[in-house]
């Protein structure tokens, strides 16, 4: 148990090593961060020989607890230059931490391009060539590999984006019944999977012994406690129903909602791509359309949906928020139906909607195609897959998509395009995109839950309450829970160092648990200085800061000095 | 005499002062950095409002010196993140000189894209709409402005790849009778123009006052000594004959010569292209074919030339050792009138040629075109100047091409194309590439000439040896002098003094003339550090480190620590 696996691919040597026991107290982006900090040279080439593509399991991930599923993706950025975790569902990451791996680390890369598959199971670790997996849609890369190796193995893969190197490019993940793709989206580490020649993971626990427990009665409590807490918070309820598209009418009545690339904050077809008209529309089309379903195993939320076209047939799973807002109101489409199309073909070839639903508003306002136009939108996301020059264009982000269609505005910090939340309006998210290691992140520390306590428009308290958004982020990545368990860890601390006691047999007090999230932006924000991408070298935009965003006429004006003010916030020591 | 002029192109506004005693002391390059430094936010958007556009004139320039044409136009580069100074031939700075004006800053940018003249006189300084030049040629540009600005005009223009932002784009600079175009090429500064909404600047002098100078006996003893010395110096004898172009046998046989995309230092076709070539067949060509002709006016170098074809018709003037090894050798091609007609079309298009051969090398190791294919890469360099979404991407240079085609050896230093000296064999500059402010750039202290008292391949002495050519190129890029007026000045230091003096009345010593270009440097460095590009952060390319380079067999292998030592080098008071 508790392994470290690397595999060289450039020679196939495989290494298994016992994690030592100061790795152990490392887990998902906290260990992500601390072997990156330790063995990547920060300010080497992101697609090159001495970067290292990291899959890290949570510090609970082994453990019966909702939500553990999260698998941890990371390695050094190539999109922003940066560390990145990525973090992902589908039930690749159980399997993972089932066979006793905390991380599986790939190093250096192949002398010639390659198409491989890593074969991970008991018994053994392997790279096998896999030249029929060439450039297959993510899709029909999945379908070759279940026809392969059985229902029992998570699977991992790149689309075609990744192979070709795009920096917007994300690592799929499929759950069991491969309805859903989940994906770690974010940074361009599907490039990065892609440049060391592996098309796909495939996780095999069959026979994998059960995980040991210091304390498994312990643990249990805690567990209980926690799907307890979930099931009493209104928010749970409210999620199950209508999904992360919950959010949309208030974002888009608070004048936050991305809308043709940023010009607005709010979207005239609000009505038909929000939370209620999802839900409506699963019911009513019915078919294959589910709402209220979990992308790992055994969660109790369960944000997540089908979305099927009108015949009940599956277009999508799942339609969430950000990429309703990046790929739909900011791109000036209000048709579900076509952002869902959208959506799976980002998901097949293989790149991050977020940064694509922004380069491909970008390419709008450049006049490559008009805002609204879905059929148009669709054909640039084909040419993604395609490796189009317009396609690679797009297919390498937001920033390069301005500069080679000669657009100023682009909103991205860090180099990474800014998710569903615009920061005039959201100002404490815009805390975060500049301040947090992962660049524009809204799950680096989402400020949309303050939206009630603290004045969305104004500088007030958003540096404090970034901060803590982001070591509390930073902690539940590290420990591989859902984001969407604050509410009742906050409420209850208790209930996490009962599982920690029961999974380590360590007691840790509430500021230790605070410290993991404290330690993992700590160790990150290191890299980046050295790697040259330090928050104060990467502002936000210029049109941000200038151009006033209607309906609310907000401009972001909190300055860097504030800003950076974020490390230097003392948070008690009781609270998490 | 001595103003600065600062024109608002969002405003229209001009202001003219007067230049502070403080300013006076700068010129050209330092000047440059001081204004940046003092005046531009480092981590400002390259393209945004916040940057601005030097035309500077260096500090000799107005004296009847040779070579002082020289014209620094700058700004923080697109292309590098850092401060940029690029100058350049051409009759437009001298006139500028005479007109009195140290320095023409553009600042702000329009608020809708716009095509404008700046017109700058004795009288008058405007911003004229041009619509009707929007999109041409270079070319077709300087015939427009020469047909309403008559003939004592000096003219500088961006063609068709600034327009359009591309980070590729150099400012070209006519010479009086439209027969070469200068270029300040390097560091995208044409986009940076474009960005301003100015396609050209017309500098007319007509009218204007004869300079004062403190003693002008004294200046002309100065000239005059430097004249003297160069045409002692053998090499002013060989440039003239053969141009730079001279060069390049030695570089060839120094296996130094960038090949196919830097896979080699030597090339099967040097005799085809070498400095021998070159001048005999302009000789036996004849037609409007020259050698020896100047870029400045009153050069006593001339080491420039007109290529005409077959038929005696100019292709382009002037071919030069750059050129010709990065479209000509490091494309594969060995054909001097195939690389005549690509380096016209760069001069047309508006793209600096050394960071476009480079990347039109990454598309041929890519696939986009064979290795060889000339008539390939002339259609290549067309679509730059249609903006074709593949023009689009090499316009934009090296890196970006790189990237985009998923080429991961990418010639570049700081996001600038490596130029004709691979740093494997000539460590030397290796160490300039990596320590100057200015990136991957030759003109900032180029070890060729110590290819006979240093060992090319080995690490002895080429970090000292760079602080020198660095500090000298900044100390004679602040001057308004060519870099090849070097040797004569470095035998008799004191001829600059007199000049100096001369000029302004106050004495400087060597240690202060050799201060300029310490100052320059360590300005610039600040200006960079700030940026967010210090030397640190952007290291030699990976594949120059690891891959080893036929003939020789050399990596690059100076440790990035002893190459920042380069600051701390001590030079002698007397040297210079």
């Amino acid at each position: 148990m508790d392994w470290i696996i690397r595999v060289d691919t450039r020679t196939g040597n495989v290494r298994k090593e016992r994690a030592t026991s100061e790795e152990l107290g490392w887990g998902g982006r906290l260990l992500v961060a601390k072997v990156l900090l330790r063995e990547v040279p920060p300010t080497c080439e992101p697609l090159g020989r001495h970067n290292k593509l990291l899959f890290a399991c949570g510090l609970l991930a082994d453990a019966p607890i909702t939500t553990t599923g999260q698998l941890s993706v990371g390695g050094k950025s190539p999109l922003t230059g940066g560390v990145k975790e990525s973090n992902v569902g589908g039930f690749a990451g159980k399997r993972l931490a089932r066979l006793g791996v905390r991380a599986l680390i790939l190093e250096d890369s192949p002398k010639l391009p390659s198409c491989r598959t890593l074969y991970v199971s008991t018994g053994k670790v392997e790279l096998v060539d896999a030249p029929e997996l060439r450039r297959l849609w993510v899709g029909d890369t999945f379908k070759a590999l279940r026809t392969r190796y059985g229902k029992a193995a998570g699977l991992i893969a790149i689309g075609p984006a990744g192979e070709m190197l795009m920096y917007g490019a994300g690592v799929a993940v499929s759950d069991d019944e491969d309805v859903q793709v989940r994906y770690a989206a974010r940074g361009g580490l599907g490039a990065l999977m892609g440049s060391k020649g592996i098309k796909a993971v495939v996780i095999d626990d069959s026979g994998a012994e059960p995980p040991a427990f210091a304390d498994r009665e312990l643990l249990m409590r805690g567990a209980r406690a926690l799907v307890d807490g979930l099931m009493s918070d209104p928010k749970t309820e409210n999620r199950h129903m209508y999904g992360t598209p919950a959010i949309l009418d208030l974002a888009n009545r608070s004048g936050l909602l991305p809308t043709r690339n940023f010009s607005s904050g709010s979207f005239e077809h609000a009505d038909s791509i929000n939370g209620e008209y999802v839900r409506k529309s699963i019911a009513k089309r019915g078919g294959e359309g589910r709402s209220g379903t979990g992308c790992v195993a055994g969660c109790a939320i369960r944000c997540s949906n089908v979305w099927p076209d009108r015949t009940g047939r599956k277009i999508v799973a799942s339609v969430q928020y950000e990429n309703i807002a990046l790929l739909g109101s900011n791109c000036g489409i209000g048709d579900m139906d076509r952002i869902a199309e959208m959506n799976d073909l980002c998901n097949q070839v293989g790149v991050d909607a977020i940064e694509t639903g922004a380069a491909i508003a970008v390419a709008m306002e450049a006049g490559v195609i008009g805002f609204g136009d879905s059929e148009g939108a669709k054909g640039l996301i084909r040419q993604i897959g395609e490796g189009t020059y317009l396609g690679r264009i797009l297919g390498n982000g937001v920033v390069v998509t301005g500069r080679l269609l000669g657009v100023r505005r682009v909103p991205a910090v860090k180099g990474q395009a800014i998710p569903g939340y615009d920061p005039r309006a959201l100002k404490g998210n815009g805390v975060t995109y500049v301040t947090s290691p992962m660049g524009a992140d809204h799950t680096a520390g989402n400020a949309f839950e303050t939206l009630n306590t603290i004045k969305p428009t104004g500088r007030e308290k958003q540096v404090e309450s970034s901060r803590m958004l982001q070591v509390r982020a930073a902690m539940l990545d590290s420990l591989g829970l859902c984001l969407f368990t604050r509410p009742p860890i906050r409420k209850n601390p208790k209930m996490l160092l009962d599982m920690l006691k029961g999974r380590y047999g360590r007691g840790y007090t509430i500021g230790d648990a605070r410290r993991i999230g404290e330690d993992c932006l700590d160790t990150e924000r290191e890299f980046n200085k050295r790697a040259g991408v330090d928050e104060r070298l990467r502002p936000m935009p210029e049109f941000m800061q200038e151009e006033a965003l209607p309906p609310t006429g907000a401009v972001f004006d909190i300055p860097m000095e504030e800003m950076t003010g974020v490390w230097d916030v003392k948070l008690s020591e009781d609270d998490i």
